[in-house]
This record gives structure tokens, sequence and C-alpha cells, in this order.
């Protein structure tokens, strides 16, 4: 590549290539087994047409909007990302910070490397994301701490009972014990000096933040797969959100609806948003898109909850799209995780304000003043 | 490349790219953010099947046509294309003199190098175009001077009330002031020697030639850009379209038209012609392409304007694919831009003169005799 | 490629690849004349969409299921592969091996290399399966030494009347006794030092070890496909089948259908199974892939036979699909040789493990809690 | 490429590329402008599904046919290749000599290199194509001296009123006389000795053979597009079909039809064949591919005249589409000249004998065992 400065998702993702070891970039970048989902994800967004309007006043318009109830200065949030804290020295706490400087909600893991603390400590409250555990001490135990340090809204993962297949971390030898698996791994490591002293030397501890009493550390990815095995509850049926409300005073999300039947059970149980996503193509390979999913949920869903999406977005334009088909917002994985790995803090800072540039762009050349005005007659459809 | 000819538009632009410093070239070739809709724009024109007539005589048939009142050799017209005066010395010169030979109009940019007087001093009267400015005195005075000039057809162009999200300038350092961004521009500036002497050195000045007054110079492309969006208005109605007919005698052709509400609103604001066209994929990406949308607005329009088209026509083959869907002719931008890039006026005047036996030749062989023979009966479409 | 380990079966065709002349990857990985049924067997099980379902209760679900009155710990089964003991070293022995440990059959083809004997005394009682030869004698006393050896189930194939077009071993000089041909092979064989010892040498001899008495040797393809030519028998019609239930007590299964109307004729010649088969794309290029014809024949069979598929099933993920479709269960050829040529017997097990485990992922992912729940209700189709 | 033996017209391509002058390469390979109907003619082949059936008696089938009154060997013709008497030394004669062994009919192109004489002397009896010529003199005496070697098909082509837009040879330098041109050509020509000395020295003489008066010599392409846009005449009509019937008493094909009504008016004209043709996309790029009009046309004609199809046939299999959307026969054109070029007759005698082999392989995995019997119903339709 050239000499260049990066400008989108892709570019940050090509400069986290070259300094993140594989393992790790291959850990963000991959999905469950041939990564059909993923690339679907991606690729069918591209096949939402916006309608161009000419000779509307467009002075002066404004992409605020309000997400589960907190004002946003565009309708998008960071998704909660495991691990991130690995991509740069204290990632989450670095993220958090670019998030609340742009404006926008950080979401973040139940296995983040930073605890809650460090993270609301330098960007205020966060959104907070939970997996259900078997042991339900330790779930309330978490909500409590979040509930304290000033979080109000939970999102609740469903799509993950048991984790997915990742092929890419077989390949890299991180589900093997064995000395060829070791020799990758350090190979690998070793071609990365840069990043072995900034994050893996100086950005210690490693364990995970918010379960420091639970699993031993983050660097090993073999023993983490085991614990999330035995740990996530894979029983966990929809009579378990009465159970949830009962200690979660905030606004509730479930993540990981990609049906509309789920959609209507998850307005029946009351919550008071859900996030259609397939977990990035992480989990199930061979699933639909969410932007292939997203109308039918939407009108499932009508209006009963708020209707969020994750999957593939890659620029504003996407954002622009998802609204169209009728979310109230975006969340992104990949895109800030690939831009704290690239350029740390100012990296997702860049990435975000690029972004908002690019939905106002949408906004002032489709004629829609606000993202309230960006609906179904923004988007160019085929007669049928 | 072993040792070759060019023959095509595609032919020039990669002998363009050799010889134009990168971030020119990206600046022509690339569009807006992901630049889905310029690829659309030329892959679109592809589906579009002629039908193959024989025995029908075809001896002596023209390819003669009238656009916008003015007779030209085919119907065909540049595009206008800003700063296309860097692409060699004095470049829209020597493009409107090839147009002229050829027969087909040239349309100035607002944001030209060459000022008016210069291209029609060389060539004749040619077409101008306009961007609406916050300071209507200005708008004015370029009206006056186009009319005093010769200029008869005005091309006003409305799909730029902002200019849009290029990320081709962000990594060519384009849009920073930093060292590495003056680094990277440096370094493609050297490794174009040729282009530097003859260009740069000996086609001073290099200011807007119509706009000496109100922007300093050209090549400086972060305060073009800062100008570009203080100074064009993005509060322009259909009710200023009055305005500018007061201004005006002669023809005015919408230029950015992309949807038949648009286009309907037009014929009702009695502009004399539209051109259908997404300013070729650099302002909105994800719009349709301009061939997709060229049948709706054709019968919204029902001859209440002469529709004219543009957009990622690469050949006379298209030139024909326009007329068969109802368009009255077509503009081209970057074919002409990167052929005067190659090979100057020589390579304009070949590139058109090919492009016509090519138009010729695509209606010998379904047997149309006029462009006015060329119908939607020429298509071979599938049978519903 | 860097230093990896194996995961999917594409990586164990890599591994293969640089293990195996070029002649034997070759005569593996190829298919009939321009491959596109071989691609198209692969592509169109991706395009079979799951619905990802959450919140159902997961916990201690089960992938066993019954093939053919078979118990098997999971719906797959090793197809017939031809020569297959040139793969690895007494290779039909190893792979059987494999699959006994991982609970699923094995069908030994009848132009195997190593005996049924040998087999069987590896791994147990096997699958046989049969080519109809002129000499129904030694059909005969091929299905009665089958039957001493334990094996009940017959696979019966009726896709190759002669032997299919093959331009892969045109090209490698398979098919040609010229000076030119022996020296493409010398030099294929002597390219893979670790082959010729481990295989060629050591893993002697390598008759067809079912047909000792009928053909010289399996080393000289020229001799094997001329030898196949006459003596395999193109005049087999659906009487033949009365014959062959005379001579078998055991479950039959006819391995080759892709026809509607071919699949109704099958159950009432009474057999107790189908595969639906196009021989993994090898013999009639230009035919539909297994899954775009699967639907049609499970309608057409309605139950009257158990329905198995093969051809381009790549990982657990299409396992299912194939169930979701109506299958009852799958076979794989490609896949296990690969693993096999790669790794040997350990090989084949890690494959059958790791598909296991994503068969049992998708059941996880998709609410299934057995093989018999998942049906077409867990396939994501759009509307109509 | 590694060492390999030729099995496809595409392994003779690439090998006549490795020998003949590019220049002549990109003639024969090449066609109009973008080359989008060369690739359709191709591609759209692959789309027509062929439906395996088992359990047929498929002993002792047969390919042989009748075309335009001849026996054959198959239902396969070569098409008419202008100037092939330059892809090997005398090239025409060779290709005749192995398509008599074959059992197929040979076309000799007006713009032959060998004149009808040498051809009919070495190989029998030849068809004969003719393009309508200003001079009607000159016409009927090339039919004279045709009927009197013993030709009794005419192949009369009416999609070249004018010659093509072939941007290659543009690229070549065919098209120019300038220093560069020259020096392009000549470098093309100095990196094939072998060919140079074969061909083009001892070959000789290189005139047009049926032509000899009319046009100086085949090697200046300049000259020869001159010769041909003055000599062609673009104003023949139906009504001319009469003056040819009167001048041929053998039978009639005309070449050249890619519409229906064309077809309809073809029959109406009396004539005994047509052949569906677009010239090999070598006319009018953009035309739809010959098999995406075959159908309608077979349905227009309605059994008025043998319908013959050419364009993109590739394989033995492709041959038996043509067959099964209702064509009577194929031609051939680009693989017999590279066939031709990359091993003179005995390459053209292998291909020709490799896609009866796979006609009959389709024939008998399909269960039809004559021509006749190759319908509709052998195609595998998804219902509607
Ligand atoms: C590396 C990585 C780790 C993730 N970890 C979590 C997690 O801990 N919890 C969770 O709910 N989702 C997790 N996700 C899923 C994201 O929240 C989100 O759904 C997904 O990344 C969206 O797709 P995108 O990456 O294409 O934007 C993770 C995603 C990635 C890429
Ligand atoms: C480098 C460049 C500069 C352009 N500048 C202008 C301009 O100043 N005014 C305008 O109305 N359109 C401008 N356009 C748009 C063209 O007039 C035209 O709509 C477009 O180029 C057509 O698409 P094509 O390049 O695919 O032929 C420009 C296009 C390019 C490529
Ligand atoms: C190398 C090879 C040899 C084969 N030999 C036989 C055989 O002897 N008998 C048979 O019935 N099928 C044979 N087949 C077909 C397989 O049984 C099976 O139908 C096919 O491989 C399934 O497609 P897949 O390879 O894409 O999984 C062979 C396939 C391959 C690849
Ligand atoms: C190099 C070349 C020369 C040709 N010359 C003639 C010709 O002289 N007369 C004619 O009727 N068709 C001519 N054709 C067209 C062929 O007869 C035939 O229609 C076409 O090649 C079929 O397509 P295919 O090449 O894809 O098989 C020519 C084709 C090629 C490739």
């Amino acid at each position: 590549m050239p000499l260049q400065l990066p400008a989108t998702a892709d570019d940050y993702r090509r400069l986290a290539r070259a300094r993140l070891p594989r393992f790790l970039f291959d850990y963000i970048d991959g999905g469950a087994t041939d990564e059909q989902t993923v690339r679907a994800n991606v690729a069918d967004w591209a096949t939402i047409a916006l309608r161009q309007r000419v000779l509307v006043d467009v002075d002066g318009i404004d992409t605020s909007a309000t997400l589960l109830g907190q004002a946003c200065s565009m309708p998008l949030a960071l998704a909660p990302v495991g691990l991130a804290g690995l991509m740069a020295r204290r990632g989450e706490a670095q993220a958090a910070r670019a998030a609340r400087a742009a404006g926008v909600p950080f979401t973040l893991s139940t296995v983040g490397i930073c605890p809650l603390a460090e993270v609301t400590e330098a960007a205020g409250p966060v959104w907070f994301q939970l997996y259900m555990l078997r042991d339900r001490g330790v779930v309330r135990a978490l909500l409590q701490r979040a509930w304290e340090s000033g979080c109000r809204t939970l999102v609740f993962t469903v799509d993950l009972p048991v984790s997915g297949m990742r092929h890419r971390d077989t390949r890299n030898g991180l589900e093997s014990a064995s000395a060829r698996a070791r020799l990758i791994r350090a190979g690998q490591l070793l071609s990365r000096p840069a990043w072995l002293l900034d994050v893996a030397v100086r950005g210690q501890p490693h364990a995970f933040g918010n379960l420091t009493d639970q699993v031993p550390g983050a660097a090993d990815f073999t023993a983490f797969k085991a614990w999330v095995d035995t740990q996530f509850d894979p029983s966990v049926t929809w009579a378990e959100i009465d159970w949830l409300r009962a200690q979660w005073q905030g606004a509730i999300a479930l993540k990981g609806v990609l049906d509309a039947e789920d959609a209507t059970a998850a307005v029946r149980a009351g919550v008071q948003g859900i996030v259609v996503s397939n977990h990035g193509g992480r989990q199930l390979d061979g699933v639909a898109s969410t932007v292939a999913k997203l109308p039918a949920i939407v009108q499932a869903v009508g209006g009963g909850a708020e209707v969020l999406v994750d999957g593939g977005i890659r620029s504003g334009v996407d954002v622009f799209r998802a609204l169209a088909l009728g979310a109230r917002g975006a969340l992104i994985g990949r895109p800030w995780a690939f831009a704290l790995a690239a350029a740390g803090e100012r990296g997702v800072s860049d990435l975000l304000s690029r972004w908002r540039r690019e939905l106002l762009l949408a906004m002032t050349l489709t004629g829609a003043r606000s993202p309230a005005e960006i609906d179904g007659a923004r988007l160019d459809r085929p007669k049928s």
C-alpha cells in the first residue's frame, strides 16, 4: 500500500493488521466457520439504495438523536467487544473517552479487560453488556456494580449460549496446547514488537476486569474458551427476562435477536430495546445478514421497543440505511476495535467524526433534515 | 502493460494515471465514500442489451442531432469538470478546441481553471455550468460574463449543496495540513516530473479563471473545499429557478436530477432541459446509477423538457443505449478528462472520433438510420 | 500460506495438494469437463440460510441419528472413494478406523485398494459400494464376500454406466502413452518424495483389493479406465434391481439419483434408501447441484425410502442444511480423502470431530434439540 | 502453467497465445468494443442445466446427424473464419482435412487464405461462406467457382454490412501507419520466430485465395479493412435473397440472425437454414448471447428451416445444450482456429474427437440415445 492516511473503517482495519499479532487481528476480524454471514453482513447494506433529492433547503440540519433514553450526537453506539483492552493499552478506557467526546454511548462487555470502574472514571457512565452465567450470584454482583458506577442501560446478549466456532483461532493455534501451536503463537507475537511492548508489557494487567474473581487471565485463549463453555448458561429461556427485570431498574436491550418471532417475544417480555444482531457473524455461520432481517423485525415490533441493529455497518451511509429501514440507531463492533488498535483514542475519535460528516451528507443529499425524517421514503426501491 | 496504442476511455485512464500526480488522478477517478455508485454508473449500462437486425439498407446513415437547440455531429456533450485545467496545460482550452472540431458542445465549469474568455477565444461559444453561491451578486456577474462571451446554454448544477466526501482525498493528504500529509503530496508530485514541468510550471496561472476575485488559488485543495463549503448555498430551493430565469435569456438545463419527482418539479419550473446525473457518483454514495433512473424520469418528463444523462458512459454503444432509453443525448466527464490528461487536445479528438464511429456502427447493426430512430424497440428486453 | 494448523476441509485440501503427486491430487479434486457442477455442488449449499433462535433451553442436546438402520453419532457417512488407498498407506483401513472411532459409517468402494477383509479386520463391518459389472458372476462373488465380512448395507451406484471425462487426467498425461505424457507423470511423482516412499513403496500392494482377479493393478490409470469402459455395464435398467434384491439380504441404497422421476422409480423398485448424488460432479458436467434437486426428490419419495445426499458438503453447517431440506443424512467424499492424504487416520478423526461440534453448534443456535427437530422451519426463507 | 497436455478449447487457446504474434492472437480472440457479448456468448451456455437420468439402457448409442442435407458424425460444423490460413501453414487446408476425417463439415470463408481449389483438393467438398460485395459480378464468379469445386451448401453471412470495431486491433497498431504502430507490430512479430518461419515465410502466398483479383494481400490489415469498408455492400436487403437463390442451386443458410423477427423473414425468404449468430461477438457489442436468443428463434422458425447456432460453444456438453434448446446443430469458430494455431491438423482432429466423446457422454448420462432424442425434456428447468 502506498503511503496514505486512513479514511475508512477498512483503512483502519489494514493498519490494525499491521500492528496486531495475527491471532489477535484474526480474533476480531474473523467469524464463525466459513464466515459467510460476516461477509453478508457487510455486503447486504450495499444493496440498499438511497434517493438523491435536490433543491431542498438543507441549511443547518442536525444528526442528533436519542437512544434508549440517552441523548446522542448521532444515532450510533459502540457495541460491546470482548478483550478490546488488548487492542491498545487499556483499550476500553481509550475508546470510551473517544465515544464520550463524540457524544455517543460506549458499551462495556462482560468480558472486557478494563473494569467498569476504570472505564467510568475515564469517560463517565457507559452501557453495560451482560452474558448470563450459570452462577446467578455473580450476575447479581455484576449488575450491582454496574448500577453503582452510574450505568443505566443494560445490554443483555442472548446469542451466545455457547461460544461459536472460529476456524481462524484453530489455525492460529489458539485451541491447542501442542508444541507446534505454541510455536505459531510465539512467532506471531514476536513479529509485532511495538504491540508487545506497548500493550502486552505496559498495558497490564490483562485479567477480565469485571470477572477477576471468576476467570484467571485473558491472555490464555484456551482457558478462556473453556471457562465460557462451562460458565455461560445455555439453559436460559424467555422466563429469565422476568428475573433480570427484577434485578435491574434501568433500560434493558436484548442483543442478538434475528428472527421476527423472537422479536415479538422480546416485546412481550417487556424489554425497552432489541438489538438486531447475529453477533457480527461470529456465532452461527449461514444465518441471514442483519439488514436482511431488519425490516420484518421492525414490522413485528411495531413500536413496542426501540430497534437497534448491528453487523457490517461500515460507514455513515450505512447508519443512514439502518434508519431508513426502520431502526432507531446502529451499533458498530469491528470498526471501533480496529480504529483503536491502529491509532488508539485518536483513531476512534477520527472515525466517529468522519462517520458523522458522512451521515450529515447523506441527510443533506436526500433532503432529510433530522434522523426522524430518515424513513423508507428516502430509499430508492424498484416499484412492484 | 505491453506497448500499445490507446483505444478506449479506459486506455486513456491508464495513461492518465501514469502521467498525473496521484492525488490529481484520484480526484478525477474517485467518488463519494465507498464508490459504489461510481461503479454502478459504469456497470449498469452494460446490462442494457441491443437488438441486432440484418438486411436493412444502412448505406449513408447519419449521427447528427440537436441538443438544447444546438446542432451537433452526434448526441454527445462534454460535461463540466472542475479543475480540468490541471489535467494538461491550459486544459479547458485544449478540450474545448477538440470538442469544437468534433462538432459537440463543451461545458465550462464554474470552477474551471481557464476563464471563459480564454476558452471562447480558443474554441468559440461553449455551454456554461453554474453553482449557486451565497453571494447572488457574484452569480449575476458570472452569468453576465457568460452571456457576453456568446454562451447561450446554462447548465445549473443542483446536486452539490455541499461538497461530497471523497476518501481518496483524505488518503492522499489533501484534507490535512500535517507534516505527514504534506510529505505524501510532495512525494506524489515529485514522481511526476513531466506533469510538473508542463502543467504546474508552464501552465500557470492556476487560479479559478471565473472566480479570480473570489477564491485564492486552485492548487490548495484544502482551501478550495473550505471555500466551497462556505460559499456554495445549501438553502436553494425550487423557488430560486424563477430568479435564475429572470437573469438568463438562454436555455437552462438542470443538472443533478435523479428522481422522477424532482424531474416533474423541474418541468413545472420551466427549464428547457434536465441532466439526469448523480455527479458521477461523487456526491452521495449509494444512490442508484443514472441508467437505472433514466426510464422513469423520461416517463415523468413526458416531453416537457429535453432529458440528457451522464454518469458511467464509456463508449459510443453507451450513448446509443442512453438514447434507446429515451434520453436525447449524453454527457461525459471522466472520459474526456482522462484523454486530455493523457494526450491533450489530440487525445480528446481521438476519443470523440472513435465514439462517433462506434455509435454509427451500433446504428448500422441495429438498423437505426438516425438518432431519432434509436428508441426502445432497438433494445432486447426479455418478454414479461 | 503462513504456518497454520488445519481447521476445515479446505485446509486439508491444501495440505493434500502439497503432499500428493499432482495427478493424484487432481484425480480427487477434479470433476467432469469444465467442473461447473463440482463448483455448484459446493456453492449452492451456501445459499441455504439458517434461522437463528434465542432463549431456547439448549442444555444437553444431542446429534445422534440412525442411517439405513445403523446407529450413528451424527447423521453423516463416508462416501465410497475409489483408489482412496493411494491417499495414504493402506488408506481405506486408516479412514475406516477413524470413522468407527467417530461413530459414523464408512463405505468401501468396489474399486478400493484395501480388500474388504483388510478393512473390516481393522475397523469392523462397513458399508459396501457396488458397480454393476458385465460379468454377473463376479458381482455375485463380490456380494457374497461383503456379506460374509459382516457388511449389511449395500450402496449400489448407478450414475457411472461409463466413466466420466476428466480433463485434468488428460492434462496430466494419464490418458496417453506418449513419451511426453510419461515425462509429465514422472516429474509429478519425483516432486513428492515423501509420498513416494511412504505410500508408493511401503504401502504396497496397489491392486484393487476386491478385484484382484479382474484388474491388473491400480497404478496404471489408462489400463484402469479401459477396464472400466469394457467391464462396467451400461445396459443396466430398473429391472436389474429385482435381480440385486434377490442376491442381497441387507439394505440397499441407490446412489446417483438426481431426478425426482428416478427417485419415484427407486421407491417403486423397493430400495431402502437413495443417495441424491451427481458423483461429486465427476460424471456429467452441467447437471444441477445436489442441493438444488434435494427438495423435489424428498417430496417425490414422500417417506418411501431414506433420502441421503452427497456432493459439496464441506462443514457441519452443510450437514445441518441437508437435514433441514429433508435429507436423513449426508455423505462426504473429497473432505475425508483430503484429510486422509494430509494426515492419515488422525486427519480424518480430527475432521469428523470438528464437524460434529459444528453441527451441534448449529443445532444449539437454531434451537433444534435433536436431528429429528432439524426441519424446514429451521431455515430462513424469503416469504412468497 | 506447469507442463501439461491440452484437453479443452481453452487449453488450445493458451497454446495459441504462446505461438502466434499478439496481433494475430488478438484478432481471433477479441471481439467488438468492450467484448461483453464475447463473454456472454461463452458464459450463458453454462446456465443451461442438464438432467442426469439413471438406469436407462445406453449401450451402443450414436451421435450421427444430418446438417443441411449432409450426413455428419455429430451435429457440429466448423464455422467460417477469415484469415484462418495465417494460423498455421496453409491453415484452411489442414483444418478441412481434420474436419473431413472427423466427419463434420468445414466452411471456407470468403476471406480465407487458401483458395477453394486448394481446400477441396485436400479435403473434398466443403461449405462456402459468402459476403455480399458491391460488385455482383465478382459474387457471381465466386458462386460459380464454389459450385464447380463441388460445394453444395452456401452460408450467406448478413451481420457484417460494415466491419466491426475491435479495440485490440487499434491497440496493436493495426489501424495506424505511424512509426509507433509499425514498431509495435514488428516487436510482436519478432517475438514469435517459430510462427514467422513456419507460417509467414514458408506458408506463402498470403493473398485472399478466393479474391486474388480483388484484394492485394492479406498481411496488411489496414488495407484489408479499407477494402472491406468500400467493397462490402451495406445496402443489401431481404429482396437480395431472391437474387441469390437464382444464382445458387444448393442449400442456402443465412448466418447472423439474432432476432425472431428476422428469423421469420428468413423463412419467408425461403432459405433452407439459418445460423443464429452474432458473429462471435465481433460486430455489435452489447447484443444478447446467441443462447439467450435461440429458444425464441426456434419457436419463430417453427420447423420452416434448419436452425443452427454458433457463438461461445466450447465443449461437447455445449453442443448438447444447443440441441436441447431446439437447434439442429452447432458451429464453432475460435475453438478450431486456436487448435489449428496450436497444433495444426492434429490439434483440430484431437479437439473434434474429444468433443464427440463429450457429447456421447452427455447423451449417455441423460439417457438420450440419438441427437433426435436431445430435446427440452433433457434440461433441468426450475418449475414455474
Ligand atoms: C472481537 C469481538 C468481540 C465481541 N465481543 C462481544 C461481547 O463480549 N459481547 C457481545 O454482546 N457482543 C460481542 N461482540 C459482538 C458485537 O457486539 C457486535 O454485535 C458485532 O461486532 C457487530 O458487528 P460488526 O463487528 O460487523 O460491527 C463482539 C464482536 C467482536 C468483533
Ligand atoms: C473531476 C470531476 C470534476 C467535476 N466537476 C464538476 C463541476 O465543476 N460541475 C459540475 O456540474 N459537475 C462536475 N462534475 C460532474 C460531471 O459534470 C459529470 O456529471 C460526471 O463526471 C459524469 O460522470 P462520468 O465522469 O462517469 O462521465 C465533475 C466530475 C468530475 C469527474
Ligand atoms: C476421488 C473420488 C473417487 C470416487 N469413487 C467413487 C466410487 O468408487 N464409487 C462411488 O459410488 N462413488 C465414488 N465417488 C463419488 C463419491 O462417493 C461421492 O458421491 C462424491 O465424492 C460426493 O461429493 P464430494 O466429494 O463433493 O463430497 C468418488 C469421488 C471421488 C472424489
Ligand atoms: C477470427 C475470426 C474470423 C471470422 N471470420 C468470419 C468470416 O470470414 N465469415 C463469417 O461469416 N464469420 C466469420 N467469423 C464468425 C464465425 O464464423 C462464427 O460466427 C463465430 O466465430 C462463432 O463464435 P465462436 O468463435 O465463439 O465459436 C469469424 C470469427 C472469428 C473468430
